[in-house]
């Protein structure tokens, strides 16, 4: 009997271009008949998978006979049965490369990878908050060429940018703010940018190379100055039918709160907040230990009604406010388990977040490897 | 610029063969390019997804001639142009059937659709609630071998079964309930048996034939005795780690409330239930207007919550209580505005179930088409 799920979700093509790429990844050039067997894809999927990557410059194909010794012989084999040239695909380190970028409040970070998922440069600069957005979008740009200086790299075949913003994105792209990014980006660069809201890309990034790492569905919690969240199914961003999907800081705490500015009331960000400027600050608030309990609980009680939802297998939380450490991280759990069906909470890992300061701007990198052409196709039209 | 997001779930493998099986349902057998241009599937995914479909026995393919004259002619078109036998791919509506089944807690339901999902029989019987699942399901034996003797109907090329029962099903399927159901059926019919909660089937259902139908993301609720629901994305449930994402029954309306079954506490389902048994029944409850108000605020906080969890497209609300109309509706719907962030609830729908007692088992046949063939191995495999 199988002890795990392969859930509805496991079929995206993407987690097919995934396996693809973490065979050749950790085996180096294989030829096709290799791929096959060693993905456990069909044939006709594999090459639509392959054919795909090539198409973004992910994989190169050449004829069998480099300096390969092992893989020439296989293919010599092959050559030999079929009677037709066998050729291997390899990664293309050199090319395909996917930047990342979060505008932020009060910092951009712009982060470079190849489509190997291995970042290749990354760096970051503060601003003042009311820098307008064309003005981060310069700042941006400024990083990029500076990055790309300082290593060498060539964005000749530059796969497309992912970029985080403040506030909600609409699926299709539709609000100035996202606008206008991705115009002045698409400007620059002529390729397909992503923009989503930084926090749903930071739970991208912690279910890519985070805490959430080879998890099938993983809630996102970024407990900050605001509180947002984001949902990944099967190594992918839930959008949503709004853009919305994750918004985990505006579920009610309080039935009788105060109406918050995204037209709820009585939101667990209001709620933080409130505090947080009760108690002169996050560092103050965390170190009062008895209201911490309270706290956490309230969110605890915010993540078991997500949870009773979908019923993720991990919950990873992240932002300043895990500070606090297991005064937090105890509270919250203990309200998980109250709050939630067994099999909700038997099934669930909880996880403090595990990137830093770059989350976002790696979680634009994911967008950018993840989404399908047929997606970058009509974002790109969107945009030109 | 797109007006609508693509979406992450689109490319889910069986919405190709939905588009496959939508475009031979309308417009009769097809050639395979005349299939690909009018699915709009690239000639690669097309060649994978009628390899499946003609491996499930769901679409014949002839070679061209028949007596489908404006099909045959188009072919023979395209026989002089390639120099190469042209076929027709078409439904089988003679071969891979489905049956639905529903093991609720006082009827046995059994549906019966062929490939093209079309509903060629179906029949229910109550049953005591405390008949033992082994007789449910000699009874549910019973009513196939009738409706297949009425209607004329071959089993030989059955595709498979989908089963709802009552209580939470691990995605494994390792509850002792769901081993019995699915062992028993397996060894009587001999094809893949697919089970899962009846309310999670239901909520299938109605994304696939009811009021959710064409949505791309459905969250159902079921407001009889007991409260459950499911979530549907992309057309498919969302198993979730412990096999409860959607058990939007044991989110929390009382935080200080009691103990629930489930394991949590002031469970919503808990909350209904005591309520019913103090008006001393459903129609009661659902008279007392004023009443109704506060039921359907509780409610409708319970799926802001989930709302702002998936931002779904619609909520599809079902069950005993929607009895009660637009009192329960109306401020339903006030309290999911309230409670939800504005991109949530600007993009949201809220719609009366359209299914009847047939929901679960229609589920089940939705579950047997919507299922691919590798998930359809595994189970074969863990039940054999």
């Amino acid at each position: 009997m199988g002890t795990t799920s392969p859930g509805p979700l496991r079929l995206l093509r993407e987690s097919h271009e995934e396996r693809v790429l973490t065979a050749l990844r950790t085996q180096g050039p294989l030829t096709r008949a290799q791929l096959t067997t060693r993905t456990n894809l069909s044939r006709a999927t594999l090459s639509s998978i392959v054919q795909t990557l090539l198409a973004k410059q992910a994989v190169t194909e050449a004829a069998a006979g480099g300096p390969t010794g092992e893989a020439v012989e296989v293919a010599a084999g092959r050559v030999r049965g079929r009677g037709r040239p066998v050729s291997l695909v390899g990664l293309n380190p050199a090319g395909g490369l996917a930047v990342g970028m979060d505008l932020g409040h009060r910092r951009i970070h712009v982060t470079v990878a190849n489509v190997a998922h291995e970042i290749v440069a990354s760096d970051g600069i503060t601003c003042a908050e009311r820098t307008p957005w064309a003005r981060r979008v310069e700042l941006a740009i400024g990083l990029v060429d500076e990055l790309t200086a300082r290593h060498q790299l060539s964005l000749a075949s530059l796969a497309g940018l992912g970029v985080g913003v403040v506030g909600p994105v609409p699926p299709a792209g539709t609000s100035d703010r996202s606008a206008l990014v991705r115009d002045e980006l698409a400007a620059r660069f002529g390729v397909p940018v992503f923009v989503d809201n930084n926090t749903r890309l930071a739970a991208l990034a912690e279910a890519t190379w985070g805490a959430g790492a080879g998890v099938e569905s993983v809630l996102y919690l970024r407990l900050s100055y605001g509180v947002g969240g984001g949902l990944v199914l099967g190594g992918r961003l839930l959008a949503g039918a709004g853009g919305a999907a994750g918004e985990l800081g505006h579920i009610s705490v309080d039935r009788d709160g105060p109406r918050c500015s995204c037209g709820g009331r009585g939101c667990l960000e209001q709620y933080l907040s409130g505090l947080i400027d009760e108690y002169g600050g996050f560092e103050k608030l965390i170190q009062a230990r008895d209201s911490m309990t309270t706290v956490a609980t309230r969110i605890g009680e915010v993540l078991a009604a997500a949870c009773n939802t979908v019923n993720p297998e991990a919950v990873v939380v992240g932002g300043e406010m895990t500070g606090a450490g297991e005064d937090l991280f105890d509270p919250l759990r203990a309200a998980l388990r109250e709050y939630t069906h067994t099999q909700v909470h038997r099934s669930l890992r909880v996880e403090q977040a595990a990137l830093g300061y770059d989350a976002a701007a790696r979680g634009g990198i994911a967008l950018v490897l993840t989404t399908p052409p047929e997606e970058a196709e009509w974002r790109r039209t969107s945009c030109s």
